[in-house]
């Protein structure tokens, strides 16, 4: 039985975590970019808007010809040619004359302002009535006021929303530079685990883990690649990983939950030239037999064998650090969204060992929630379906009683 | 200029969204389906595990055997042929003995609990000694524990997390039945838009809304089909949208903002044989000039013109809608998650207008959070981008004052 002789607290595989570098650059079309981390700032090639425009429909102006106007005491103004959409107007404003603008039109020459049209009414066939005053600048988006040429619009390290994406593509930037997503070496082993596809004979499993940790990686922006499935031998097992080296930036392996299991995949890690564990095992519940390594500037994760387990350790720090690769935070703790919720039952927790309590969040009206424990043995699959959250215990505390409102981390 | 003679408010337009039928169901792989919703229940073919399986490394007995057993009078049992995995164990346990068996390992015949390792002694070449008792049952999955054949695994409607998909696999369900994504045409018009990649004379501008669009689209779960920019003219308009009719389950037009413009759309759509529209504005802000008809089961949105306000609309209205029509909830407000903030300043609202503040979101310190509006001229992109959630004020709501908690939706 391999000795865990480097158990480390999930502080410090954060850390470790952290010490990788970050995925490169790649150069994309907007269109793509969609959920990918700007790997450089963003900079505007030209002004937006690119000249004065109206931000409403109505009349632009000489806004010292509306000072004093009112209902009782309107402006008269002469009505100029109207704007027309796509067009820079051709003609100039002088005082006394407004010329109709279309939201969005570009303001000509002379005019400073615009009024809207509910504040206008016709006074005959060549001229308005203006019932309100505007002051320069009223209703008109000023040349650069969006953006100025060389404005950094977004800085490195930005995620792209849709709304990023619309105002790139207003500036003409149709191409830019993110954090490459990185691919993933999913490789799954034991002399009892077979294919999903294929019928166990008694004593055999189907392979549950990499197709939850397949979805997992997906699910994080990365870029998975299933392995077939690794009988228990040293060699093979050390051949598949070098492939998965040679294919992947980071190599994910779960293995059987048996301590056997375990030990031919520490060997196997092991055994790899330059390789460097950086963990044998870490301060956690569940999750306590998991590994990490460094070979090569590469990332070696060893889930544990229960599939329970697998999935935590997944959500809890695979997925971050994955995001964490692609330009993102790293943060411990389960990725995704929290949600304030009251504890329905007391939880107890080791001091020593930072626990995961997956919980079933419900909602208990105007915005409150409760959480639950999900119970159920270890092994059992369909807790992990049955929960909806994770709940994260500080290695020094004792639990939580009942009542305790508390984060819960959404999975 | 078009009445608007049939303004709805914004819990009209959610009943009237809710009146589409969801997508049919489609047969996909396990592995593709994350992220989707079921759309029909799904059922355990057979039991899990199929056979009683151990939780732990130790050692297979019979638990009265074991009744009494304790540090200073540990039970003496024989060892017995060791379970190997992925093999079902061919001899028997009788009292007195135990078999090692690893995590997994299925129990031979006999055996009703199992002790874990660290309550095992070596006792001799041949024997071991047991310092706790165990019960039946005890750290043993039983046949069928985790499932039983004819349950109902997950019911309709479940959206795939990677949990599930484990789960499924383990059962061997490498297929299932989950809601069709929609397809949906994009249609961007406008004399004065231009595509992103060409350079604007004086007076255009960039489709920026369709880019932002595609990706919120994209970002729902369904499949944006990006049409080229129309100019502004009625026959034009009416063919493209047959087009996208004949191409996609919805049919998204965002136009120029100017009222002409609108008109435009208002009467393309209305040209169509058989349509129905169901709302020519809503009373929310930004938003208003909102516009949602059906024509042969499919739905056609007018967003506005202004690319902020399109913006709020598709995260508070169309994003959901998308996510229904794949089997998902159909909840008002922009989709995605909320969190609690304060106020860092008033808001005011209209009464009669359900209204959208765009806010930037600020961790003050141990899971509590501020909201900051995000002020701009209306127009301005820039404003989209500096956002990261939006408040909702409810119609009846003369606003919220400095300070007051609010829930947050991120977008």
């Amino acid at each position: 039985m391999t000795e865990f002789f480097r158990v480390i607290t999930a502080d410090q595989l954060v850390h470790l975590l952290g010490g990788f570098d970050r995925l490169a650059g790649e150069f994309i079309p907007l269109d793509d970019s969609l959920g990918r981390i700007t790997s450089r700032d963003v900079v505007a090639p030209e002004d937006l808007p690119e000249g004065a425009r109206s931000t409403v429909d109505g009349f632009a102006v000489r806004a010292e010809d509306t000072f004093g106007a009112s209902d009782s005491i309107p402006a008269f103004l002469e009505v100029a040619p109207a704007v027309s959409m796509g067009i820079l107007p051709d003609f100039e404003i002088h005082t006394g004359q407004a010329a109709p603008i279309p939201t969005g039109g570009f303001l000509p020459r002379g005019a400073d302002a615009v009024v809207m049209v509910e504040y206008t009414n016709a006074a005959g066939a060549n001229s308005i009535e203006v019932t309100r005053p505007v002051t320069v600048k009223t209703n008109v988006l000023e040349k650069g006021e969006d953006a100025k040429s060389g404005d950094v619009l977004l800085h490195a390290g930005k995620m792209m929303r849709p709304q990023e994406l619309g105002f790139l593509a207003a500036l003409g930037i149709t191409k830019l530079s993110v954090h490459r997503r990185p691919r993933v070496a999913v490789i799954s082993s034991g002399d009892e685990v077979i294919p999903m596809d294929q019928k166990p004979a008694l004593g055999q499993i189907r392979d549950a883990n990499s197709h939850a940790v397949f979805a997992l990686v997906r699910e994080a922006g990365a870029e998975p690649v299933l392995f077939d499935i690794v009988p228990d031998n040293a060699g093979n097992l050390c051949e598949t990983l070098k492939q998965g080296m040679a294919h992947a930036d980071v190599v994910v392996m779960s293995g059987g939950s048996s301590v056997g299991t375990r030990d031919l995949m520490v060997d196997a890690v092991s055994s790899l030239a330059g390789v460097e564990i950086l963990a044998h095992g870490v301060a956690i519940r569940p999750g306590k037999p998991t590994l990490l390594a460094r070979c090569k500037e590469k990332a070696i994760v060893g889930l544990p064998g229960h599939p329970v387990s697998a999935l935590v350790v997944a959500q809890v720090f695979l997925a971050p650090f994955l995001r964490y690769l692609q330009g993102g935070q790293l943060e411990k703790g389960p990725s995704g969204h929290t949600v304030k919720a009251a504890l329905t039952t007391s939880i107890h927790s080791t001091i020593g060992l930072e626990e995961y309590v997956r919980v079933r969040i419900e909602e208990t009206g105007e915005g409150a929630f409760a959480a639950s424990p999900v119970f159920g043995k270890s092994g059992m699959l369909s807790t992990m379906v049955k929960a909806t959250g994770i709940i994260r215990i500080p290695m020094n505390t004792e639990g939580f009683s009942k009542g305790t409102v508390v984060q819960v981390i959404q999975s």
